[in-house]
């Protein structure tokens, strides 16, 4: 496989800056060819400007300029570079700590500069129906998220006051990963990494190194397919749903 | 009230910089004092790195800099005036078009920035309790989400496929607001921009002025203590659950 490994590792001294080489060192013994950004390394800026589209400023909607650039290949060089490594790219993984609840800004701004429209979404099959939440321009590709978090692992179970660790990560997997096609592996959460229940660094290094070395046989979160399961008003058929509403009803049941 | 308003709004023309426009004016004519913060123009840069701490590298995990920092009174000069503007706020409101479910990395730059441990947490009782999840360095305080999405409101309803709204908003307004003491108010949320149901900028103007001339009475989203409701392992209390493990079950019933 074609790895692109996107870190967010906020410096080289840090923990998932760490597991991020481990991730790299395991996949490449296993064969694959693995390309890691280090988000920091590069000083990627996060911020979305009109450079991004070949323009001095904006004038219209931000998404209006995006698509028309894409379409046109008038991106960013720094932009269409990115794009390329992800077009590349058979799995995509996410390294990061989470940070209040989810992806450090330096992450958040790869995807809301990389990901433009046209390139990672807006596009429509032959019957004219979008094509997102399981299809799209990323298909057959796959996504894994390895991340790290400070507080206690329970904190982030179902009934945990942080909110379950699934349903904080869903505006990745779901929301971006599925979106546009790509299928999300189940995500490596190293949780607790502040609290004295945590086992330390060689059981995170072997965690990330157990679930890198089979990544090729993972199975990915089985979610709906958009045009299989919900209607017309993209809201999941009640019959399916049986009366629920949370994230989890996003997800087929065994 | 002293009103901090941060604006993501990706451009000058951009919608949410007319509602921010909108909710400053509002604000400012219901006798509040308003302070908004436009993160593009003053370009704000959103990674956390070393010079936040007064550090020329990180030698140590990021938190153990930043809570040190923040104890010694050595954080740059850029983070300490944010925090100075958050700790004068009564109300903190947080406008921004929603990108990947959830805040532009500019926004989220703002708070991996500004809010560090031992000034937005990390604090504890006189018990030795951690204050957090209800109480906190910010307690008296409430906070607002106005937030703008593109797809069909309907999308964003419980069985919608993009996540309900307010299950994608939770990480800010439980995982940001309520963690530091915050009181979250209802989020005002303009969906379905880019589709042909939306009634326009008109309503959108409309319904956040409304919301904003009645927000000093406006009651704050429910959510449960943490010394109260949930055990020694942070896990909802399992005869409070009901069996339920959805992020909604951190809101307590009528």
């Amino acid at each position: 496989m074609h790895v692109l490994q996107i870190s967010a590792a906020p410096s080289a001294t840090a923990l998932t800056a760490d597991l991020a080489a481990v991730a790299q060192a395991t996949l490449h013994d296993h064969g694959h060819q693995v390309t890691t950004v280090d988000l920091m390394a590069i000083d990627w800026n996060p911020v979305v400007t009109a450079a991004d589209y070949g323009l001095a400023e904006f004038t219209a909607p931000v998404g209006t300029h995006a698509a028309d650039a894409t379409a046109r290949d008038t991106l960013s060089p720094v932009v269409s570079e990115h794009q390329r490594l992800l077009a590349d790219a058979d799995l995509v993984v996410f390294t990061f700590p989470l940070w209040w609840g989810g992806m450090p800004a330096i992450l958040k701004g790869w995807v809301d500069r990389v990901f433009t429209d046209g390139f990672a979404y807006g596009l429509r099959d032959d019957s004219d129906n979008p094509r997102k939440f399981g299809d799209g321009a990323f298909s057959g590709k796959r996504g894994l998220i390895i991340t790290t978090a400070g507080e206690r692992s329970s904190s982030f179970e179902g009934r945990g006051i942080n909110g379950c660790i699934d349903d904080l990560l869903f505006p990745v997997t779901h929301g971006v990963f599925w979106y546009t096609g790509i299928a999300p592996l189940k995500s490596v959460t190293l949780l607790g990494i502040d609290s004295p229940l945590w086992k330390g660094i060689d059981d995170a290094r072997s965690q990330v190194r157990q679930r890198l070395s089979e990544i090729e046989d993972a199975s990915a979160i089985p979610y709906r397919r958009m045009l299989e399961d919900y209607d017309e008003k993209r809201l999941l058929r009640s019959d399916i749903a049986g009366g629920r509403s949370d994230l989890g009803v996003h997800v087929r049941s065994a």
